[in-house]
């Protein structure tokens, strides 16, 4: 199997990428492609005091880098030989069998639906974070790739979250919910009220475990394994958990810090501390799957740094031997409202 | 002044709006008419050993109480003589200033609108809490009561919550932001595009201080007074912030048992986990506004104790006092898309 790797995207470029890459390289002994700036690239291991490419890892070369000031619609085609877009190539031509980057997200997004593409049938790509929750964790799909969704849309991240959470995260007949303010089926937007009779009967079909509406709260508390929502919501219960998550930490922190006796008791507590700062911490899952394209995509955090790539790799690695792809293509037509074509066209 | 208090609302009813009802006339000094069983209420005074009425403390009997299984949208009709329909009739007829409650939040919102009736001019009530934020709480609004909205129903919750901030909370110039998932006006579903430049032009126009989209981790960190959202995303908003702080209280607690030293630090940290638990309650607060009918309704969370009762008490004093309601009033023509009508009907 064969990662490729933005070694160019994100906060802590070059670096985060290239040494996170080459640990999951040694860790898991995953192939991989680290494309970027050649030069850049070999400076990273050099500083390392890496002065060999380690057996499996191999650099493509590409000289422009995708900022974040560039357009995210129209980066990857104004930059044809950016990290992003040799790296988008390098997995559509089958060089590799995934790609990472912690880049623009607008930008990898655009990039992968219009040189990847999407899997025949899928309506949209969506953005698919596995958020921290009370049961160890729940994907949520779409996170904000989609501000405005038709039901249909919601339809396909239904099944597409729960394939991923059975497959990739191994959680067998995952509890799939759609995130709403009520329990009764006729609660929340015309949205979720028309939603909803459509994965009762993908359930009744045996298709999907729709366990019904969940409310935010509970979805924190781990009622569900797939939170199922339009971009604009989902990004919203993203965003309120992160900075909920932040601002307990500040007063926490604030809390320990005030005398002598309290810094005594942060010393007491430093494991669970530790603890407590991984169940919040984005690095531990790795990157958010980009869930509708025809090959793995993940996207991992801006700020990234070697462990956090580490991990993206490892889950663009379960990505790949899950066959969450293959998966999705090959139930597409269950996951259409009309009829799919006759001949095969879209 | 006279605050009406629904005895026979919420969890700890009617011990604990009759507690908390009298501690408020003590302490604020404030009238109190309780609404409910008399007999009740008298046996929930005597078993607390209050053997008088105190001063400025009266009695409005009220046979029925509507239940959490009735329907919300027509119980206030239904049990007449219930102490929520009794309550808000009293508060209509001027016999009391505001009124408090703790039962269902969809039976007052539907009882309120339509005996109470909407201030003229505004198109829909809105639930209103303070939400704990870094900036020391903001006012969400709408939170739930309505969730589907056009354009016209946002711009009137940003006056709303504008004035609420400003005259309640006593921030002067509160910055109103509107919830969204980026910073650019482009940003959000239709609804959010379509009404960044309508609160833009109320900006201009120096009567609310707009100061653009703000995304829901910034508006937890305290970046706005009040954050405007339609009902579904301000429930998702909130319930995801309950949420994410239950779910890391109990990380918390679980941190401080794990041994003898986890113990010793919790005793060290005793007094800073108060302050922190006292963050995150809604008891501190005292329950939501309902912004836009013609007098003032605040409902206290279900699981209020008499502490939250009172405090719901004092909030509806400074409603009162504040007011907010012929604020809203007086600028209502300002609040509407269309021209007010001529001969000033609705």
């Amino acid at each position: 199997m064969k990662i490729i790797v933005d070694a160019m995207g994100g906060d802590n470029a070059p670096k985060a990428p290239v040494l996170g890459a080459i640990q999951a390289n040694q860790e898991y002994g995953v192939d991989i492609i680290l494309v970027g700036r050649g030069e850049e690239i070999l400076k990273v291991m050099e500083e390392s005091g890496i002065k060999d490419l380690p057996a499996g890892v191999e650099i493509a070369h590409a000289s422009e880098v995708v900022e974040m000031c560039d357009n995210p619609a129209t980066a990857f085609r104004e930059k044809k030989d950016s990290s992003l877009t040799q790296g988008l190539n390098l997995l559509k031509n089958g060089e590799g069998d995934a790609f990472v980057s912690a880049g623009s997200t607008g930008a990898l997004l655009a990039g992968a639906t219009l040189v990847v593409k999407r899997i025949k049938g899928i309506r949209r790509a969506a953005l698919a974070p596995v958020v921290p929750t009370g049961n160890g964790g729940a994907v949520l799909i779409d996170c904000g790739a989609n501000a405005e969704c038709p039901p249909e849309y919601l339809l396909q991240f239904a099944y597409m979250g729960s394939y991923y959470a059975e497959h990739v995260l191994g959680r067998p007949e995952p509890k799939v919910g759609l995130l709403n303010i009520g329990a009764e089926p006729s609660k929340g937007t015309s949205l979720q009220t028309t939603v909803y009779p459509m994965l009762e009967e993908a359930s009744k079909a045996g298709r999907i475990n729709f366990v019904g509406n969940v409310e935010a709260r509970e979805a924190v508390e781990g009622a569900v394994d797939v939170i199922v929502s339009d971009g604009y919501s989902g990004n919203i219960f993203l965003k309120t958990m992160e900075g909920t998550g932040l601002f307990l930490a500040r007063e926490m922190k604030r809390m320990f810090k005030k005398n002598l006796a309290t810094k005594l008791a942060a010393l007491l507590v430093s494991g669970g501390l530790k603890e407590f700062k991984k169940i919040m911490s984005s690095d531990e899952v790795g990157g958010t799957a980009l869930l509708g394209i025809s090959r793995p995509v993940i996207k991992a955090h801006g700020s990234s740094d070697a462990y956090a790539i580490k991990n993206a790799v490892r889950q663009a690695r379960q990505c790949v031997s899950s066959g969450i792809v293959d998966n999705i293509s090959a139930n597409v037509d269950v996951m259409r409202l009309e009829a799919p074509a006759v001949h095969g066209e879209e």
